[in-house]
């Protein structure tokens, strides 16, 4: 099919043949194009999209790579000629999101954040509940239209159940054990022993690190908690129990589904109370498909 | 008395006739120069000087105010002719105050912490313990020539007494109330309604500033617990607790003596647990002063 005829065809129908989805994140960002169906016909990968921090360099990089994933799919790159839908990092808070939307070349376009789009790629047409486990913790319900949004809200005051505020708890738990306020626990002596120069290399990393670096620490948390280190056990704990209390809260009559998602999602599984254990599904799709998912039922 | 007749006399007795004091901070940084009696002669006082995240500009200072000081005595300001006792802030952890020695010019130098200092200008000669409790929190406790120090660390992992330390706890519970996994009290209405823009105002603040400006919620912290706020008192009590242990840890058999030191001192006084505080007594000195004993006393 030739521009033209494609052109043809979109004025005529004015339903769209094709729709971009766009999954932009911390860390990569993505882009799928799909036929009405739902079936992927190219992708893309780039690298950090965040528009808070970098809007600019936000919206090159989603021109970019939703330009190579037509590519990839043979179709022609003018973006003005598709509907996207967005999900981006960073577009709950502030108004990133808002300010982004005009400055967009698509034919329509809907910025969300990257939970809207984790939920619908988790959940499919279902209602229910998801909680994103990563390096920070965001929680988020659907039923019907309603859209309840939790948590979240970064590394220095939020995200409790994060993997970078565990880390950052496991080594403010080292400096006070240092300091003799708390019994050193297995887990405190291997920790400080990472560090050549102890303490002072542990004050060193945190002035210098990115709350990804802290997250590495989680892994060792979970293993040190099962093998009963009590400072692993008190601080997976108090995270637990906020993650728990935020499904409590989001939870809502009749909810069947919860999806676990994020890289700390099989790691927590076992420390979510049984009410909510009990809902666990597996989740069918990732952000990127909610996000074609949700453009065809958006703009379809 | 004329440069030559004062370094006649320096290099003939052997005991310098005059010292210079340095107590360098993260706000200011203020020099003092007095004769063997320790009477003051000459004073100054100039910006930050942080030896650990900005060494250079930290000397530049440091040398400068020090010959203000003299100039100010109407001495001269040939900074090797005078032994100077530095206490520096951010000289405990790191190699910072080592790098820092051989740059220095004086005929003797001595660079420890400015809890050295605070803890010899507050008590003198007598043995006792010091909390200072300021931005951060740092204790120390001196018995005939021992010195212990704990605590500190700084805003992200330590400093658990500290008013930034207080007031991110606060700013924590306001976005936990607003997730509705606490209940709001006045305290936390009230901090919440002074962003304009609530939740996001919040966020943006905690972003973009520096301990200091965390720390201003303190007073707030202090006067809602003596209204009964809950949240007040929970966040105070848990900084209390770990101050109490700190003491603790620190407290020596026979100690008599405790000062409170910085900014929060008076406020946390009803805080301090009843077997430290009737150890209380009024600090002496300030750093400065203590600056200028310790250089007597190391290079009299």
């Amino acid at each position: 099919m030739t521009i033209e005829e494609f052109e043809h065809l979109s004025s005529s129908s004015k339903i769209p043949d094709y729709f971009l989805g766009v999954d932009g994140g911390g860390t990569s960002c993505r882009a799928a194009v799909s036929d009405r169906s739902g079936a992927i016909l190219g992708r893309a990968q780039a690298g950090a999209a965040n528009i808070t921090t970098d809007p600019d360099g936000a919206l090159q990089t989603i021109l970019q790579v939703c330009r190579q994933a037509l590519e990839h799919a043979g179709l022609a790159q003018d973006l003005e000629l598709y509907p996207a839908y967005l999900g981006l990092a960073g577009s709950m808070t502030g108004q990133a999101g808002e300010r982004l939307k005009p400055l967009l070349p698509f034919s329509f376009s809907e910025v969300r954040s990257d939970g809207v789009i984790a939920l619908e790629g988790a959940l499919g047409p279902r209602d229910g509940m998801i909680a994103i486990l990563g390096t920070g913790s965001l929680f988020m319900a659907r039923q019907g239209s309603e859209l309840t949004s939790l948590g979240g809200r970064g590394f220095l005051l939020g995200d409790h159940g994060g993997g970078a505020r565990l880390g950052r708890a496991l080594l403010e738990e080292c400096l006070l054990a240092c300091d003799g306020l708390r019994p050193f626990t297995p887990l405190l002596e291997k920790t400080l022993a990472g560090f050549g120069n102890g303490l002072s290399g542990v004050i060193s990393f945190a002035k210098s690190s990115p709350p990804s670096a802290f997250a590495t620490y989680a892994a060792d948390l979970f293993s040190s908690a099962g093998q009963g280190d009590e400072a692993a056990i008190q601080i997976l704990s108090e995270a637990a129990h906020l993650i728990n209390l935020s499904l409590d809260k989001i939870r809502f009559d009749g909810c069947d589904a919860l999806c676990l998602l994020g890289g700390l999602s099989r790691s927590y599984d076992s420390w979510i109370a049984p009410h909510h254990r009990s809902l666990l599904k597996e989740p069918q799709g990732d952000g990127l498909s909610g996000a074609i998912s949700l453009a065809i039922r958006t703009f379809g």
